[in-house]
């Protein structure tokens, strides 16, 4: 039987700032993506957030971006790969010191927003960012665009990978992204999404380790939901990455 | 023959701006207390003070503080000890990690500016510093003024500590530091530091682990190194606390 | 006929993430307090909702508070007077010039959360914000706790004031706020709310120039509407302040 | 007799952060560039600084950039020129505010860092400065680059300008600035950077009205001095743009 990961953004409310709809998405997924306090997030938000994923049985990931609170990680910042390296040790430390303290561990680092972008095609990129995790957490897996350059980086580094494919994005044929400028770009329909993760699963058109999901869309829980059940309906397991078996 | 250790805030430059004259300072110390992106300091000024630290053999610590770079960390910000807690985490893990990333481990964990002084008499804000320590890094020593509640509450959740007593500051009979409004409360002589710190240290007045001076003031460098020397000169091992033999 | 002013915070939004009900709100006050930057809102935010604001009729007023977005301006940071002076003519500045760039100009200013509550016992702070505004737009009304310190200094100093009460808070019978740690200090129906305002306006038991209403409760778009008709139909006139006469 | 003024950044300090040498410049200057707390400087820095300019009878203008304290706002952030327009008069306004509370008004804005270079070759961005400009403080004069698409398309929409040359670089035959890749890109004499300036001021190769020189150099005080001496005894009278008759 085939297995899938489901992952999503958590923990990217600040201060009073509220955003996502964490509490309803956690039962949906088997990984959080847990916001490291740059690109948003705080000390007391991942706190809250862990601890909630814990109560869930979902698996522990930092979600490191640029320092970019107003923009929201989604601007590309301009930094050397060695800024970059640092950047990422302490986001990943930072989480990772937290995972601790709430009694468990990292399961996994995916970069966010427009760092996750350019990791996906830049080289030096993604080396800063595979020599960040190799030094600080080893035995974490590496989230990245499915057959990216972050991906083959960490591998080469003899880090493991979660090849992530996009639950509301349609694909090309030969496994790249449709870009957003096409009509047909963007998946709103549950049903949709669901049959062609289920045929990337099983066609393996494109290696696919974890299926990204939104919080904060409208009806993000609905899609959550459906997407969940109709996988596992489909004969789909739906467990988090790191309790796969891997040979 | 006695020891002692002397220790010094270190990396809390930002940016751009530069502050203290840590190069000149690193060969008269043998603990750094590295400033963890809060009150200053950041992830860049971080990899290269660590770097420089351990090129001297110097000790690495975390010295978090209150959130406030443009108040230095010396303005008090109301906060739960919950909240504390939080970001100890966080600022203690970058600061391991990042440590580690540089080959090294964390010696000790300093608070910094107002929150040190408060956690010095406040037990619910000591509680949550030491208690953040223990679920991160319980082998590191607790730095903390000299007797107080910040030293007590460590020692009673058996986390080794580190009792500072401040170079340039006068101390009554008593073991309390002259306050600031009396005019004999700073020392600026190098000798008078030297033959207070000699004193306190061999006659026991007061339990000193470490001495504390300062990398920017005027002179630091001279009074660095004339401390260092003249405790040498009296007979007194300059090592860094986590070397100590403590029976 | 009595009139009445009410007021409400809005623009405190900050990149992506959103706060209070604002475009709901607007249809029911007269009054918008804008956030300028430092413990919420910023310059996309504040150039929307004074764009809104216009739109909708509503009066313009600055909302200066700290310089602290994680804890939205609601603790105590501590700063000299004359600090607190160059932080307000910094905000009311910004706020000043893009709601001139908009087409309109300042009716009023309102320090926000903890500065507020500073400002209405504490003569220094009031004193040092009563000089930003009438080095800045003595023209513009300073908004204060009805009967505070604050607006005694304004008045001293020349500068027309708005004498605040709040709509869901009751009062005691000598016009003083009931204490928040009172069973009854907290008003959530807006029938007892427009009773308790027509009240204190009629029987002028305190000085009311203006209703402080929020927009970020559950069920604040039906209290402002019901607040803002039950006026009405009670025979108050509800109007800007700076529109009143005033003799 | 040909005049000439003579413009730095200041105010570049943050908190109990210390950058360049305003103090030891400020005589050799008859325009200041002041920090409006984006890329630099604070409150209190911009009422400090100001303060010292009016001492010292030298103009004030805003010198606003990029939201990047950390990088100093010489890294390029992606916005819209709506967005650009929007942080702009939120700075203009925030510093003409304390100019006014300090008893004077702006003289000029001139755009720092990574925005002045790319809005001396980016049409929609130098718009939107100008845009703001106009719309805040449409007496003040523009700064940029000579030549460059600012100064054209403030020309364009009425405004007033400064062209500005650099004292420590090299400029071509044609007027465009040596490539920082040539050796000879840097002007570190300051004889030979007097005589550049006269050259350019007296055969008008290219449009001077302002001269940048820089507080944080090493020697740059010298500089200054010397460049504000050499042009006085070449016969170039230094005054502040502001002053200068224009037909």
């Amino acid at each position: 039987m085939s297995s899938i990961d489901i992952n999503c953004d958590m923990g990217e409310s600040y201060g009073i700032y509220s955003f996502g709809n964490d509490d309803e998405i956690f039962p949906y997924i088997t990984s959080a993506n847990i916001a490291c306090g740059f690109h948003a997030g705080d000390y007391n938000v991942m706190a809250q957030t862990i601890t909630k994923a814990l109560e869930n049985n979902v698996a522990i990931g930092a979600h490191p971006g640029y320092p970019d609170l107003i923009g929201f990680g989604r601007r590309h910042i301009p930094m050397t790969p060695r800024e970059i390296y640092n950047m990422l040790v302490y986001q990943i430390g930072a989480t990772q010191a937290m995972t601790k303290a709430l009694g468990a561990s990292l399961q996994h680092v995916k970069p966010h927003g427009a760092l996750y972008n350019l990791a996906a095609v830049d080289k030096a990129v993604a080396k800063a960012i595979v020599e960040a995790v190799y030094d600080t957490t080893p035995e974490s897996i590496i989230f990245g665009l499915a057959n990216s350059i972050l991906i083959s980086t960490a591998e080469e580094n003899g880090l493991r990978v979660g090849n992530e494919i996009f639950a509301d994005r349609t694909y090309n044929a030969d496994g790249t992204l449709t870009p957003r400028t096409e009509k047909n770009a963007i998946i709103v329909d549950a049903e949709a999404a669901i049959l062609q993760c289920k045929a990337i699963i099983e066609n393996q058109t494109l290696k696919a380790d974890t299926i990204c999901i939104h919080s904060d869309n409208r009806d993000a829980v609905i899609f959550a939901k459906s997407l969940n059940m109709g996988l596992i309906n489909a004969g789909v397991k739906i467990q988090a990455i790191g309790n796969c078996s891997h040979e």
